[in-house]
C-alpha cells in the first residue's frame, strides 16, 4: 500500500493547486489561448466574476504557474502566460478535455467530431 | 477557434461533474482500493465528513461514475465500486498524479521514488 499512499498524496498536491470551479478553465483558456489580458480571460471564462478572475490569478501565480506581465503601454496592460511549469499541465487538461468529450457523447449518444 | 471552443467545453463538461474538493479524491481511492464501505472511504479520503461524503457519493451516482450495492448481510452494510464509466477516468487521476509527483520534486528539490 506504501507507494499507493504515496499516488494517492499527489493526487492531493495535484488537486489542491488544481481545486475550486475556475483554475482549470482558466489554465486551459491560457493554455490555447497563450499570453491573455484580463478583459480576454474575463470574457473567455464564462461566467467568472473580475473579483473571482483576480483572486484565482494571484493563486496561480502565487504557486508559480502562471507569470504576471506588467507591458508600460499607455495605458498600462497587464498581461498573463502560464510558465513553463503551468504549461506541463497539458496532460492533465487534454485527459479531461478528452474525458469530458467521452462523457458528453456517452450522454448525448450521438457521434461527435474528432480531432 | 471552432475545435478549441468545443475542446474548451469539454474541458469544462468535465470539470462540471469532477467539481469540488473531493470528488477526485473519493475516485482516486475507489480507483486503487476497488469495493469500498463507507467507513472505509471515509477513513482513506482524509479529511471529509460523513454528510460531505454522502452527498458526493450521491452525486457521483447520479452521474453514473459510481455503482451503490446493498448487501444484504445483518446488519445491511453498503458497497460503493465506480462504474466502467467511473474507471474510464483512471487517464485523468493518472496525468493528475503524475503532475502533482512532478510538482512536488520541483518545489521540495529532493529526489522522489519512481514507480
Amino acid at each position: 500500500m506504501e507507494f499507493c499512499h504515496f499516488r494517492k498524496s499527489s493526487v492531493k498536491d495535484g488537486m489542491d493547486l488544481l481545486s475550486g470551479k475556475w483554475k482549470i478553465h482558466i489554465i486551459g483558456t491560457l493554455l490555447y489561448g497563450g499570453k491573455m489580458r484580463f478583459m480576454d480571460l474575463q470574457r473567455e471564462v464564462k461566467g467568472i466574476g473580475a473579483k473571482m478572475l483576480s483572486k484565482e490569478l494571484q493563486d496561480l501565480e502565487a504557486n508559480q504557474l502562471l507569470i504576471r506581465t506588467v507591458v508600460s503601454s499607455k495605458p498600462i496592460t497587464v498581461e498573463y502566460e502560464l510558465s513553463e511549469f503551468g504549461r506541463s499541465l497539458e496532460p492533465v487538461i487534454d485527459a479531461i478535455a478528452e474525458w469530458g468529450m467521452k462523457y458528453r457523447s456517452v450522454m448525448m449518444d450521438r457521434e461527435i467530431p474528432h480531432p
